[in-house]
């Protein structure tokens, strides 16, 4: 049986938390999740993958140690295994995260904003 | 040192030729690859891998076996591991592709729409 389309915008209606990561696909062992980000998170790092961030919409910086790097709508980024980060924005920013499926949110952090790993929307 | 961000824009302005993918970054051992579509490509399959098409610009559709599937701006697939597949678009459109390293666009077709798997941009 064919596939379906998935549609960010409709997927993105259907939730309103900030830094809580929203299963929408899987492909082999990894997942796409949308996110929507506000405020900052905390400093994290994941010791076992690199991690990607894309922009869908709005802007956000990833502060890394030596410096933040800004991204908007049409942008993506790969944070590298290992290397600490946070991600931060001042209005809502709308991203699509791609990562190990089970990954957690905040890293070796833990913390308040550690969200659910398996969550489907 | 801190990655940096990936404009998609500008990347695709770099380059015109259509079913010839470019990789912009690489997470793990997974490729991001933008593309332009135009035109019928081949029926093909990936015998060892899922497939993610999302759509940048424009509209195009993915053929199976039962029916297409027709994807636009803001939009996702997964096209599962073995199930064969032809991607098509009337105008041109672009969109990034994730995979793993070394998957030949044409997979088992072949055939002179086969790209390069390593071009970098």
């Amino acid at each position: 049986m064919k596939p379906s389309a998935i549609n960010f915008d409709e997927k993105l209606a259907s939730f309103s938390e900030h830094w809580s990561p929203k299963i929408v696909a899987r492909m082999n062992d990894y997942h796409f999740k949308l996110v929507k980000f506000q405020g900052e998170f905390v400093w994290h790092k994941h010791a076992d993958t690199d991690e990607v961030f894309i922009v869908l919409d709005g802007e956000m910086a990833i502060e890394f140690r030596d410096g933040p790097v800004v991204l908007r709508s049409g942008e993506m980024i790969v944070v590298p295994q290992g290397i600490e980060h946070r991600p931060r924005a001042k209005k809502e920013c709308r991203a699509l995260l791609v990562e190990p499926a089970g990954t957690i949110n905040t890293g070796d952090a833990g913390g308040e904003l550690t969200a659910q790993d398996d969550v489907w929307i």
